[in-house]
């Protein structure tokens, strides 16, 4: 098992390989109910469901700081009572374990509002 | 010409009548090249583009601060240098006037920023 939320993003450089379908299948165990989309390339999606709008600002808020740490940044989506985070490495049009640690970085922060 | 961005929302209830596309047209040439959409529903949607991360994210913060006063909230996406912003009325599943005050309301936000 590999502690995800420990870890912290490495630079990923246009031309750095995607994780293979079986690499992907090893990290989604890793992280709690992310769907694997493609759209048309391999992101993560999940929702984040609050019962304000506030909480969902500050969730978005929280989120954007972490990915401003990690250099690493997410496509979210912010309605009343719900965020909808997608992670993907734009880079490399797919995934890289980045997008798995900052899943894991999300659903702590998840965690702990 | 109406000044949008001087008024307030109303109280929208289940059931109000939608805009018809005469009122659309007339109260979108009051507003700064937002996009109608019918998604399946009429909806107003512009793009806000910004020079960093952390200029979106105050942008998304000032527009839900808005949204809160307004008790009427949009449909938001954060991404890296751009905020995509989409008003439309639940309630009554397509276009009020609402949707034009708080899109009016959000360009003079952007001016702001």
């Amino acid at each position: 098992m590999v502690d995800l939320k420990t870890q912290s993003c490495e630079a990923c450089r246009i031309g750095a390989p995607t994780l293979s379908d079986s690499e992907i299948a090893k990290l989604i165990d890793e992280i709690d109910a992310w769907t694997l989309i493609e759209k048309p390339v391999k992101q993560l999606k999940k929702i984040f469901n609050f019962s304000s709008y506030a909480e969902g600002v500050n969730f978005i808020n929280a989120v954007a700081k972490m990915s401003d740490t990690e250099d690493h940044h997410p496509h979210m989506v912010l309605e009343w009572g719900k965020v909808t985070v997608t992670w993907w490495s734009h880079k490399i049009e797919g995934l890289h374990q980045n997008d798995f640690i900052c899943a894991s970085k999300t659903d702590n922060l998840y965690s702990a509002a």
